[in-house]
């Protein structure tokens, strides 16, 4: 069973989510965005696990507190989203020690304020034995920017595909690497937002990789993403290949109308045109992939690689 | 190190908290509530942990999900709030089971949608091996009443000290019992505040003990809490000491003027005068309790009666 299918399955059983009164996005983008008579306020949750998303045995503990916060922050610039307030939940295993508690803390503090995020409330709670992981989850509030919360749901056939940054390699195989130092693009995407206005049609935050979350944007847009493999912008240590596969960049992927004057960068970071938004395949269609990346004379299917996380049942 | 002594370690030393713009009521109160241009919003966060608050070897999956999100329900009653809305995020075994996790979130959602407060965000995510146990946070998010809400701060000297239901032993030993099914006392709270407006002084609700959650009131207050014994009511299965220490019971405590018209019962819930408030005891008092239980002609420092863990270091 892959996560995202748990969560489609309890989303789409809910009635409560189609009272149009309280949800405006639902379930299925980067964030939920309610409306409280009149002001609307967006709402996501993230988590970070030993053994799963870091581990705490080589990583520098401010650096597990950072990312713990900074993966939530990710998905409010994936709505292009003005950050309001964070919650955290932490369960430490019982022999984490006074210092380290601390120490965590102090950095979950530090990245949220950074960002304009402060965390307004928490809990803390330890597991009833030492061999138990740490897990901390953070929900993080946020207000729509003046042009609106950008949706995966946006884009349209004829869009041009942009990312930022530089993709792959971002998790070292010795569980270090630019995932735990990476910049949520908070700034960038307020930037785009307020620049392109209407032109920016859609966009997401690639934690699992530029092939499975560009078929995020095809799949909630109902179009097909095409991607030029030469075109993607790679970390030095790393080909095309794991660039589209190998996730946790938290870069952003978005598109833009064809006539959108995107800048080449913004705030330094560079924004690099990768591919183009296609009419969906049709239901005739023998291999429907809603991401195409073409190499050379290849057609490759990439819906599916990247970072789904399965259970073993 | 106490739970609560890392939260306010974290919470002291945060110089955006003091930014009265954002937080009306930062942490330490059962929720914080932020302004957002004008609108009031509540948040919390609590975690269920297996092993810590549950036992998932022995409790049927239904009433692990209802727990995971009534925990966080009864923080939205502590302040006489309206539910919103509710995030979860939870971390399971990778063999936890397909229909194990669809029952543990059709529980969730059940019990969020009964009190109005629909999931709208989540993340889920397997532990990397089988021994790792479940863990679950849900954050909720409420509005305040037309009174506004109720906080721990508001205790009077002269007020009188409710309690509603009846205290003690929700945690039977085979790890079932009421902390399973206990129902969040918010429409209790929300007639409380209708009923008495501007008379209702102080709540909170009561998951560590009467007497560690009734400390809590008067600490945020600054004044003391004298209980007595005798009007304690407690459940069929144990004596005053008990349901003073106990926990898990998710009913509230809560402070009102002594002219106050407060019902005897609300909706079929027991509402019962255990105590009143007083000034806070002198610096050159030997024994500074904030809770005083008067069991006939002796008298119980009763603040560390309860249920606060630690960790071993």
């Amino acid at each position: 069973m892959r996560e995202s299918d748990l969560l489609e399955h309890i989303f789409q059983t809910s009635k409560a989510l189609r009272r149009s009164d309280l949800v405006v996005i639902g379930p299925g983008d980067d964030m939920a965005m309610i409306n409280l008579a009149g002001r609307r306020l967006l709402a996501g949750v993230d988590q970070l696990i030993d053994g799963r998303h870091v581990r705490l045995a080589v990583t520098p503990i401010h650096l597990v507190g950072r990312k713990a916060i900074a993966r939530s922050l990710s998905d409010i610039a994936a709505m292009a989203a003005r950050p309001v307030a964070t919650l955290v939940a932490a369960a430490l295993p019982p022999d984490f020690g006074v210092d380290r508690a601390n120490q965590l803390f102090d950095s979950m503090r530090a990245v949220a304020e950074q960002y304009n995020a402060p965390i307004i409330g928490g809990d803390i709670a330890f597991h009833s034995d030492p061999s138990k992981p740490l897990v901390c989850s953070a929900t993080v509030l946020a207000e729509p920017s003046a042009t609106g919360p950008i949706t995966r749901s946006g884009a349209r056939p004829g869009d041009i595909v942009f990312v930022t940054g530089l993709l792959g390699g971002s998790l070292h195989p010795n569980g270090l690497g630019r995932h735990l130092t990476f910049e949520p693009r908070i700034d960038v995407a307020l930037k785009l937002a307020s620049t392109l206005g209407d032109d920016l049609h859609a966009m997401i935050d690639i934690s699992d990789g530029l092939g499975r979350d560009a078929s995020h944007i095809a799949e909630r847009s109902n179009v097909q993403v095409t991607i030029d493999a030469a075109r993607i912008p790679c970390n030095d240590d790393c080909d095309w290949r794991r660039a589209l596969s190998d996730g946790e960049d938290y870069e952003l992927c978005f598109a833009a109308a064809p006539n959108a004057n995107v800048p080449g960068q913004i705030g330094g970071v560079q924004v690099t045109a990768v591919g183009e938004v296609r009419p969906a395949p049709g239901r005739a269609s023998p291999d429907r992939a809603r991401v195409v990346v073409q190499d050379g004379n290849r057609q490759l299917k990439a819906d599916d690689l990247g970072w789904e996380h399965s259970s073993e049942s």
